[in-house]
């Protein structure tokens, strides 16, 4: 209690490689509705000189060699709402840490697959160690909250609001344990 | 991003008091099991020399005058596993803050009603304003985040560990949308 736990982005990111088993709660709340979704989560390193960072940083105007600790994800679940479909996905995530704090900076994604947009997002880490990500669309804002209870437990509140940050559509808690088991289908 | 909120506990507790809708979903990690709970929470001030306040501070050895803003939570709710049966309760909650650091200190709770144990717990508000309060009891451990998204939305995420405090056995999120008509029957 009170003690600070500097965490930097780097450490967070490392801490972030493996894989996960997610369960995650979204709650509608216009509507009061409960959505459950199970997936699994892949989070990978990959390096600063490959050619979709480099790629990435050059499509939003920012020199490659800012980039730090550029990871991937790759998921796959499924929701109660469509328990037929299979969701799956995967993008390349860029940290590009500010010059001046580098706990706090931009958060540039590409467009992967499965109906992603490349975003480019606001990102802090507070001094007790939680990540923030604040990502702004045409029509929508989302924010995030990610940190990890333990190394083997992280918890995700993200939050979806409408774009002039008034009203929040949906707030979401994913609870994603590390899978010890290696995974080869994934 | 990167400005901080001084909040203190007064005005933590200020802005919860009225009358809430929560949608809560609860992990059961070990099973991966989903749990979904719908209630309506009122909290309400009360005052410092109420008796229930008083005794609670001595039974737990503390001078009452050094409680702030008690207040007292009343819930009522359904869970989908249990559909017939109404959950309800309430409790009183006394902040003792630190003599040195207000945004810190004890949270004290009597006993209740509706299976609830006599309890002291330990808060501390972050700068960015989110409330955390740890509690321990015999055989478990509770850490409760809770922080305002905006005025009429809260949420509030709960662990439940072993009193070790190495597992995580239940992780729980709620969001609670502030409910604007009065509810004549709670």
């Amino acid at each position: 209690m009170g003690t600070r736990k500097l965490v930097d982005i780097t450490q967070f990111i490392k801490q972030s490689f493996g894989l996960w088993k997610a369960q995650r709660s979204a709650h509608h709340l216009a509507f009061a509705h409960f959505e459950a979704v199970e997936s699994r989560i892949k989070v990978s390193e990959i390096t600063p000189d490959d050619s979709r960072v480099i790629e990435l940083c050059r499509s939003n105007q920012i020199e490659p060699k800012r980039a730090i600790m550029p990871f991937q994800m790759t998921w796959e679940g499924h929701s109660d709402w469509d328990d037929g479909e299979v969701m799956e996905g995967s993008c390349i995530l860029v940290p590009i840490p500010d010059k001046d704090r580098p706990n706090q900076g931009k958060l540039l994604r590409d467009q992967g697959y499965a109906e992603m947009i490349a975003a480019v997002g606001n990102y802090n880490i507070t001094e007790d160690g939680t990540f923030i990500l604040i990502t702004e669309y045409k029509r929508a804002a989302a924010e995030e909250k990610i940190w990890f209870v333990n190394p083997n437990l992280r918890c995700r509140v993200s939050l979806i609001k409408t774009s002039n940050g008034t009203g929040v559509v949906t707030a979401s808690f994913s609870s994603e344990i590390r899978s010890l088991k290696a995974d080869s289908n994934f």
